[in-house]
């Protein structure tokens, strides 16, 4: 465990950048004292941030440069624009020299990935990085991937997002071997494509020390808590993850108008609003926010462009946390045991 | 548009069977007094049923079989085991022979999938069927499909289901051209398998009279309502489904759990009870009861088989609504004019 957590954060990055980068490093700061941050960006609007953020001041490096990835640039495009020069490169840079534990950026998914796949490569034994994050359910909370990085794979690419997937459960959640089960389609003998059953049969083989694969598990499982890692290629994994974030709008939209349509309606709202409240603070996809970018040999964390610093200051959270329980180091040590097949 | 609605009924489907098809098809007959049934599966069963429900009796005839088609067999166990004999097959045929205009069964879905494709077969221009549904989003409904029929597909597969769907929401929401999006991840370059981008540049190019492409969709947009149709292969839309149904679940218990913490919450929530009605309405899932089969030269209606009588009723109506506004002779003008390519 490092003595401090020094996280890289790519100020510019994300719909506004450093009006929120900073603010919500503040915020986390405030949580984790033993942080220090190298921001890259420009100076001007970071010591503009600085100036309101006093806290952050002395646990600070600025590193000045003046190109950004846009929002709406190509991976392609990122990499001939930004290489070596933008303040997302450059923060993936610093995880790569040992500068920096971590790397934080709210700026675009395409050209993050990108970057650190094209910089800091993959881990051995790993062909294609994942994106992980944590899902709130019933039961408390699961880590679920691959969210998007990598579309499709093979039987051992499942398994070797098992396998990270773990490392990160047991990381965040302090389990000695946690359940682990592959998304799949509830109907027999159609049930899910042949990749998915050949990761059964390996994960069951295999049966790993550090992961106990209990089966398929339903999209609803999810949000049952089902298992503590749920591992899916990313495709689906984005749209279920969409599909859950949607609904879970949607609903809060047709509370809000039921609950406003009656004076009854209104009063009652007003009685019940501390459960409200405590619902609201449960569902709060702020809280969620922070994927990692798993399988490289770095850690990078990728938070929601369009968050605000108390989510920014979520996303930095799964950095330090990430950092301070030695995410990589376990990771490495399980793919060597066993997912280096 | 036939004179009445002939509604073949797998009275042994489900997890309970009769006592749930028959008192379900009674409220499905209150609300369409111009529906006969045919009634397949035990006739002691049914007659036990039908003598608590008097208003089934004159608009139903039995059909008796002691065969059954088990939750747990197997497809091909189903079409070894029940082929020609057990009630799920026999309500297929009663389609197949033009003694009903629709059949609807609880049963389970890989046997129905398995004896409707077999016995019914696909439509002209049709290689795979698709099972579609209908999903409350924030502006109304949508149809939702593939949700587990067909797993993978090419983009000619994928331009079917978006004809077939397209006639579902023109007969169900009574459009002119309903709004077509396909399902795919936000992530600029690797934004989905290459067949949904070919999917795209065909439904672009052919420009149809029928429905209007709208572009790619996101898991989120599904609940905002962004297409009148959303169109995805079997397992992408079973997990999509799955997890949404899973989340507004877990937002249920959530709701449940805070309101019933403190006295204050709990008054809170009897003033405002009228408005949780209203919701718990509006996101009842047995009102989005019944998946349709597509791509088959009939009609056949699939019901989720742990639902209650009113749940069944919903689906029943759906098999009443697809026949009444003359679904399949839709869907194959279209495929005639535009699909068949």
């Amino acid at each position: 465990m490092p003595q401090r957590v020094r996280i890289a954060l790519d100020a510019m990055g994300g719909d506004v950048g450093a009006s929120v980068v900073i603010p919500g490093a503040a915020i986390s700061l405030f949580r984790h004292p033993d942080t220090e941050f190298l921001l890259f960006g420009d100076r001007a609007c970071i010591e503009e941030q600085l100036a309101k953020h006093p806290s952050m001041k002395p646990a600070s490096r600025i590193i000045h440069t003046d190109i950004a990835v846009r929002m709406e640039d190509k991976p392609s495009q990122a990499l001939r624009r930004g290489r070596k020069t933008s303040s997302m490169w450059l923060a993936i840079d610093a995880v790569k020299k040992g500068e920096a534990d971590v790397a934080v950026s709210a700026g675009n998914t395409g050209a993050l990935m990108a970057m650190a796949r094209f910089h800091l490569h993959t881990l051995p034994g790993i062909d294609r990085p994942a994106i992980a994050a944590v899902w709130p359910t019933i039961r408390g909370d699961s880590v679920v991937l691959d969210l998007g990085a990598t579309i499709g794979g093979d039987a051992h690419h499942l398994v070797a997002l098992a396998v990270m997937g773990s490392a990160m459960a047991r990381v965040l959640f302090n389990l000695e071997r946690p359940t682990v089960g592959l998304l799949n389609i509830g109907v027999e003998e159609i049930k899910g494509h042949e990749e998915i059953r050949e990761a059964a049969e390996l994960l069951r083989a295999m049966n790993l020390r550090e992961l106990d694969y209990v089966g398929f598990v339903e999209g609803d499982g999810i949000g049952k808590g089902a298992a503590d890692v749920i591992v899916t290629e990313g495709f689906s994994g984005n749209i279920a993850l969409k599909a859950a974030e949607g609904t879970a709008r949607q609903i809060n939209t047709f509370l809000r108008d039921a609950l406003s349509r009656t004076w009854l309606s209104r009063l009652g709202y007003l009685l019940a609003r501390q459960a409200f409240r405590g619902l609201r603070d449960k569902l709060d996809p702020k809280k969620s926010n922070g994927g990692v970018l798993l399988g490289l040999r770095g850690v990078v964390v990728k938070s929601h462009g369009g968050t605000d610093a108390e989510g920014f200051a979520y996303a930095v959270d799964v950095g330090y946390e990430m950092v301070h329980y030695d995410l990589l180091t376990k990771i490495n040590q399980m793919l060597n045991r066993d997912g280096g097949r």
